[in-house]
């Protein structure tokens, strides 16, 4: 893997720092722990993790090496403990390599970032990974660690996953720990898996969910390859469809029939106030944000130092006013409520959908022409993704095919409050469906 | 009653609904089930409030005849069901005259009411009775009724009870229903009673406090009557003394001095963060206002037909950003911990402060002079009383002398959540060191 690293990030400019020391001497005790006779002192198997190399994006804490949000306000911050997520991926035995490269402060879905540089999408190094965990979707895809944990505040797993051909799980809202990990919305920030296969996703998450109430066992792969499930999925044809780009239309139609014939039922479902998670998404999440800067003293003291795009949203969120970020904390309520129902009522177990309405765009590309209309790249990225966070519910990104130019597409499926398992079982059949994964052309 | 208020509400404009059939109606059933024989059916004593003529403030709902809130929105709003506090009253026996007048919405504090003219002081007719319950306030002053319940959300009630020369009690925030209230912000907004006399303000208190959890006790004169006692108050000199008129400054050394007299001990206590409650308070209030009123539908769509000075409010609540509304929430909770913390520190029982800044302003008055400064008027008012709608916590004004001129200056106790039984003892004692209630010469 390191040597994979040294190759390839030049090139695709993944990782911000790379704690080869530290990762040998983890890889050296975990062979020890393994290698030791059964039975005999020192011996420790520590599960599934043990031993494998992953990455963390580089806004969650890592004891004594650095932790910059991909911000030059944080370029030399290091972190005295590990966060919460660290603790129990040390303690399954993992081997962390580094920190991803992101979106600044994850503030943002290309992985454009001003102070380390951008990431590239390994499919296409003219082109985007997504973002914010742009770093961690592009090491995972072009082998540069097994897997990686990022984080998730309108997307920022499932955009870079969906664009870089790998699975991305948003977890149900709170159900990780989210100590130490650099907020952009407490609101909505989740920290999850980005992983190549949805057995090692689940194998992530089974961890990373060990400490908090009974493990749902989506590590086991068993509980994976049960009986072929006859689930029912909800097509949400409302927002998530009237602007798409026509290769993400196709690959998502073919998508529809592969769950059938796997033997699953879709039918199409409608959810009150789908259409207003966007403005009551953006309304909390701006207002977080800037809150939280300014109370670290960041903004607007330190202005100058961030991005253009990171900074001009700060302002933004600045002045949001307060009425507005109200009517948005009932909208969020209420439509917890009507996700809820519309699945109970439709009686299907997740809703799918495209996860991003397009395939990545090129790295400077602000704007989409679909049809007859240009729409902002960044719109088209979030719309998607937002309705998760905005109700807190669980939700994953597969891979679904190419386009023409070779570009991954990802489909997406949600469903309710900590239904992971439901989840996980769903993206592996349909994983199943799907040609083997074959690494990028980098 | 009815012929007093005949005779003087011309004067004082203190209601706005009198509703005299149903008050001789009510009064004729209170009379025969006290004078129906004991122990006969039909028989009914409902306790020290039975028969008793009082008021309510036209923001709480009443049955069958109109509930303004003092604006031409709702000059025409007659409500389906009455207020809790108001179903309370009724079945303790009370009689409802009618409805006071106020300050449009709540929002202010000089009952300078644009819609139903303003309501006048009844020690100075030229001045104001203080808002918002100024006709709730007045009314008790000048012997339009025995008791009056208003609604305090920055000082709504106390200041009146101040400048009218009676007692005012805020109780702790949520220990009285405010269902069936008109709100203005439902953080901070309570309804208490306004009463001539500390026993008096202890029954309407008793029969509020009734239906939620135990009673305190407080309408049993036996409770105030008890041992001297040696209660310990902390004076703040911080905030509430850097600007005071000269006459209430003497008056409340005055009533310092009353207070050790009746073997009371004083000390100077600093509270942390009780600068800050101003602007907290601010802004939590002014955008919770603007939210309700943009939820009804009232604001912006009918702006021409507020007052100027509760739309310039609106306006200005809906610009509040949500990043200031979120820092005053965090200050509220502060505050809170900062006051109980400081006030079992220094080990008092409560704090003791002038109830306004200054005596009853003119009618129009905008500002005030206080040595070389001049201040706004609203601002003298407020300051005092916002810290302990901001911690939630009961505060009691009680009158201490009047000016040369004759206007009343008032004393305010404060304490801990739920320590109203203490307030209203303290109180008790401080009233039996001052000359009886005299009305006023209107």
């Amino acid at each position: 893997m390191l040597a994979r690293i040294e190759q390839l990030n030049p090139k695709l400019n993944a990782y911000i720092t790379v704690a080869a020391e530290l990762a040998l001497a983890q890889a050296k005790t975990g062979e020890s722990e393994l290698f030791a006779p059964r039975g005999r002192k020192g011996h420790h198997d520590r599960g599934p993790l043990h031993g494998i190399p992953i990455s963390l994006k580089d806004n969650i804490y890592t004891k004594g090496f650095r932790t910059t949000a991909g911000s030059r306000i944080l370029k030399d911050f290091t972190p005295r403990h590990d966060a919460e997520v660290v603790v129990l991926l040390k303690e399954a035995g993992a081997v962390i390599l580094g920190k991803t490269n992101m979106h600044e402060f994850a503030y943002g879905v290309t992985s454009n970032n001003p102070h380390f540089g951008p990431v590239h999408n390994p499919y296409d190094l003219a082109r985007i990974p997504g973002g914010s965990s742009g770093g961690s979707a592009a090491a995972v895809a072009a082998g540069l660690c097994y897997g990686s944990i990022g984080t998730d505040t309108g997307g920022s797993i499932r955009i870079p996953a969906s664009l870089c051909g790998i699975i991305g799980l948003k977890p149900s809202w709170g159900r990780i720990s989210c100590e130490g990990i650099i907020p952009l919305s407490p609101a909505f920030d989740c920290a999850g898996p980005l992983a190549r296969t949805v057995g090692d996703a689940a194998i992530l998450t089974g961890v990373l969910y060990s400490r908090v109430g009974r493990e749902p066992n989506m590590a086991r792969s068993s509980t994976l390859r049960s009986a072929p499930g006859k689930f029912s999925l909800g097509v949400p044809r409302q927002l998530f469809f009237d602007a798409l780009s026509p290769e993400v239309r196709n690959a998502f139609d073919a998508a529809l029939r592969d769950l059938c014939r796997a033997g699953m039922t879709t039918k199409d479902i409608s959810i009150t106030l789908l259409d207003e998670t966007e403005d009551a998404g953006n309304h909390i999440a701006w207002v977080d944000a800037a809150l939280y800067h300014q109370q670290q003293g960041y903004f607007p003291a330190r202005s100058a130092e961030y991005g253009d795009d990171v900074r001009s949203r700060l302002e933004m969120g600045s002045k949001v006013p307060a009425v507005d970020y109200l009517r948005a904390l009932e909208i969020q309520k209420q439509f917890f409520q009507q996700l809820h129902l519309a699945l109970a009522e439709s009686d299907v177990d997740a809703i799918v959908f495209p996860s991003t309405a397009i395939e990545a765009p090129l790295l400077n590309q602000e704007t989409i022409r679909i049809g007859a209309h240009e729409y902002p790249a960044r719109a088209l990225l979030l719309r998607h993704n937002r309705p998760a966070n905005l109700a807190g519910v669980p939700a994953v990104s597969v891979p679904c095919g190419f386009t023409r130019l070779g570009l991954p597409i990802g489909l997406q499926f949600m469903a309710s409050v900590s239904s992971e398992p439901v989840l996980l079982r769903i993206a592996k059949i349909f994983e199943r469906t799907q040609p083997q994964y074959r690494r990028p052309p980098v």
